[in-house]
């Protein structure tokens, strides 16, 4: 199937490049961005901020305008601004395109998916209401932002074994999850700021409408509630996340280690390209996860846990890691095409 | 009156000198350190971490054994680690000195003040019964962990006005609590550390003891419960602490800022030379605080809080940072005399 | 002497207002801005970079155009950018105003001193030739790159008693020369970046100039060369600098050391309230400078040398430090100022 | 071939485990560290340094004695430190193996090769007088300082074709070269430190030894000179060096990017497995190389030069970067061992 991807120039444009290289099921055939790279070859319109150098074949790429007329592609891989994806991604999505969008636009769209291919692959019923609400050939599905991705997917297991009754969380964000531009080094040099506009918002219901239970119109929230604490910190790449669970049924750590240790699901099944085979990595020692080892685990596809131990107050607490521009954005995007590809051909 | 430093080589020992430089109560008589520097010049047995240079007036001082019996002082300062700490502050205060300790080796012995003056200067009355259980003529009292400090002096005056009911804390925690030597800079840089070792547990109790009652003979702890998860961050110095709170009587957001803006202690009517003019600093931007931009606020000696803000489960959740080698560690124990020499001279 | 900031609201200008507080010459009467901040209060048009708070007396000041006729002012300090100071400064110079400017765009100009008071005081003639050149009744004096200050000011004494043959320069330099904005963190952050745009050739050519003999009319070139490398790395503040030199006469590494140790200037004589006591600070520890350390070394306004040892294919090599937003901008202009008016009044 | 690690537990030993995972050549028979490890597992010994985990098969594979009557192997690869290596290496050789070392402890000495294989492959003659003076059945064969392989090699072309006169070089080196403790992070965070001790003795006369002629008996070497200034900075891996060179020959820019960008040696024609394929990438893009983008080129063995340009008073400057522990430790020891076996089989 062809790809593109929208919003190509910048970091997770360049992730969802990193992804796309040699896949079995895609071949990348256009490159959109904003009118200022448009027109433009893909070097002269983009400095390459990933590790090593820019892929030799797009180099010379002419960089597209972000318009369905233009893009010859069936699924376009969106790395867009919210504000922009806001306009841009329906209107592909009335064109005919699968809309795999890493933005926040559309996230809380009650026909939109908001999909973790390991959670709630169920959410992609959502396209045949999408399709029919909204007239689209194509449609949406969208991924979490970053901080939501990693405590969502290592608390799966645990909701559904022994469900969840609250959850506090405190991130500490790497800089990547702005942007390449978006904090200066003046405000995170030896350094932590305790804020990350929007974040919060989003964290504290996400969550709650992946774990939802979608009954072919409506998601049904579960009755557990989250409270967010987002913090930036001075690291690259990797959000580490600490949690405190209450949960409703009775669970020891051991528990909690098996079902997280055990945990595979629909992509592990499918064996897709971009899954991990272990999704919730468990480590022992007493000091991991890490960021700088362990965001790459499984290719930056797995999220890392650490410390489960017991809580004073409730019944555990832990602490997970992952990729934020892989398992938290680009790869997120390209798992949800995956599995929509090999699973739900049907809604295409 | 003459004081001494135990310990005087190390980065807290270094702060030390640096508080008591010009202090119109002390005069610093004699520095001591391990018998690896004892007998050499302070210039020669120390290296100087902290900004600048060693006070002139130090470098050719000689260093003095740890010994009660080579010690010119009424008080002693100890930022001494706590395994030497163990045998040498009884040793001290046995033979009369006042000891006024960094180390966490006493800090739950029920007749030993675990102080911040601030917050429960009636514990000094423990020293009475130290002096009489102990047979000593001086005495011992210690200042909390650095992680402590910062949201249990923040949360004193909620606790007096509202009650508290359970506290979940996430420290990021700055280098140089462990010490100049002890994080490798392999292990940090663009990294995070999701395990101190020991703090977790020093944490949770140590704002028990502080906020229990003393009865003259034991202390009656409190009811509520805390849960803590320390974390280490690429930071010099500053322990940044995310804190969420469940508090017994209902309370505005309002009434939280007020409660711990309008913060006045002992200290602040005494007009120590150490004590901050405001102690909780309340900061009403959205990203603030930051250690960079407030760990040095009042000297190092106010804790800064801000982003106080409804909490989706308990009742509020905020941040607090405050200077983990001067109101966390040297500045809390000179604090700490200050109030012993001015308030309870009849202890001494 | 009434003074106004022109840029009052970037880094740099808040480095003119943390060294204007409690100024004993200098009144700061007005804080100037682009048109985006002009007529809001000064707390509204700027975030405050700086450690601790916004001085509480500014915070409700409004913030005035950049337009002489709205500026009540002697003196104008100027942190413009050098676009805009091109067409500002000369505007206000033109209306009578002593500009004292931090910006590159006059620095080469014949009739303008480019000024390091410990060095080329007498430039200041050169003022005499501008006012009659461009019939203004104000001047312009500026400042070098913070780059150029450092090693310039600790050759200074070299120059003057041994000469100099050529200069090979590598610099190490910090974040805040680039601007709060200027360097994103995911640029830096585990990262050296080895280019730094228009620098090179402005520290190559500045130094000429400053060590020049001004004849009334001209500035006669020295002979020596210089040669430089320039470095961003993840350092807050204070450029670093390894620098190689031969010199014309024969000199040992002791005369190197006491020349600069020993080194004292018309700032010094003056007892100008901006100048260090002793403006090249000579190190004898192996390991220093630093900038942690030694940055604020004199409030900021002293460079830190060290590590002067046998060069084995020139004559020595050494390292030296600078405060870049101090002693390489606000603290340099104003020191400037201070000159002008103490030593130069007949030029105002 | 087998081969056993000596050091196996530190971060260059870890480094060799990864170099020689599935390599073709050699198979990892024994790892051999201190007698604090020896006798433990491997997972018991070593904590690991590196990205991701620690290799499943050698978890519990039993850490030997550093003694050669333990181990079981052809080639020894040794990470020792240098006074351990001074006895352990030559008793080693005597054994009959063939010791591959990192440690500077018979870099100088006349019968030991100091090999980059792509400039002095020629030196392996050397073994020959090496067994005959010492009557060793095996030998020792070293690699260069991390810091002395980056320029040496970027430099071999331009030696060949042009000559040189004199090199300046200035250093900001990574933490890793100081092994996993050998910098705390208090002393390098928001610092540079000017200084390594004995770096740059080791890098002012390593080069000359390998570009020095062999003519059988003693090492001619070539007349040029060198100066450094070895600086530590905040990066975990990757050496960043700023050079100035003078050529006897005449030379333009674009001879020395032609010569380097084109530049293959015995190991490329031998296609070597650690081999890279282009040994200087040379960039055009004027902010490069960096550290974090550019140290894993070629998987770590390339090194990377960039702002190649014209100097003021020499010939010509540029920066170079090379991965310190691949290319610049356990790399270099590799691919020597590599050119041993496939080119010089004689002299095993």
């Amino acid at each position: 199937m062809k790809v593109a991807i929208l919003g190509a120039t910048g970091m997770v444009g360049q992730r969802f490049i990193e992804m796309l290289e040699g896949h079995p099921f895609f071949e990348l055939t256009d490159l959109a961005a904003s009118s200022r790279s448009a027109g433009k070859t893909y070097k002269d319109a983009a400095k390459w901020y990933l590790e090593g150098e820019m892929p030799e074949e797009l180099k010379d790429r002419e960089v597209k305008e972000i318009d369905p007329k233009k893009i010859d592609a069936d699924i376009v891989f969106s790395a867009l601004p919210s504000d922009v994806a806001k306009d841009v991604e329906p209107a592909f999505a009335k064109e005919g395109f699968v809309v795999a969008s890493n933005a926040s636009s559309y996230r809380e769209a009650p026909d939109v998916p908001l999909l973790i291919p390991e959670v709630n692959p169920e959410h992609l019923d959502m396209v045949k209401v999408q399709k029919e609400n909204r007239g689209w050939d194509g449609c949406i599905i969208t991924n979490p932002n970053c901080t939501t991705v990693m405590f969502t997917l290592s608390l799966k297991p645990v909701f559904d074994r022994f469900g969840l009754k609250s959850v506090f969380l405190t991130s500490m964000q790497a800089l990547s999850g702005a942007g390449y531009d978006g904090v200066p080094s003046m405000a995170i040099q030896d350094n932590v700021i305790p804020f990350i506009r929007g974040e919060e918002e989003k964290v504290d219901v996400e969550i709650l409408k992946i774990f939802g239970e979608f009954n072919g119109s409506d998601v049904i929230l579960p009755d557990f509630k989250v409270s967010t604490s987002c913090n930036r910190v001075a690291v690259t790449d990797g959000h580490m996340e600490s949690v405190f669970v209450k949960t409703k049924e009775e669970c020891s750590i051991e528990d909690i280690k098996a079902v997280m240790a055990n945990f595979k699901a629909l992509p592990q099944e499918l064996d897709l390209p971009s899954a991990p085979k272990t999704p919730i990595i468990v480590k022992e020692e007493e000091d991991r996860p890490q960021p700088r080892l362990d965001r790459m685990n499984e290719r930056g596809m797995a999220v890392t846990v650490g410390r489960i131990r017991e809580d004073p107050i409730l019944d555990f607490k832990y602490t997970v890691l992952g990729h934020n521009t892989i398992r938290g954005a680009a790869g997120a995007s390209v798992l949800n095409a995956e599995v929509l590809v090999k699973a739900r051909k049907d809604l295409i």
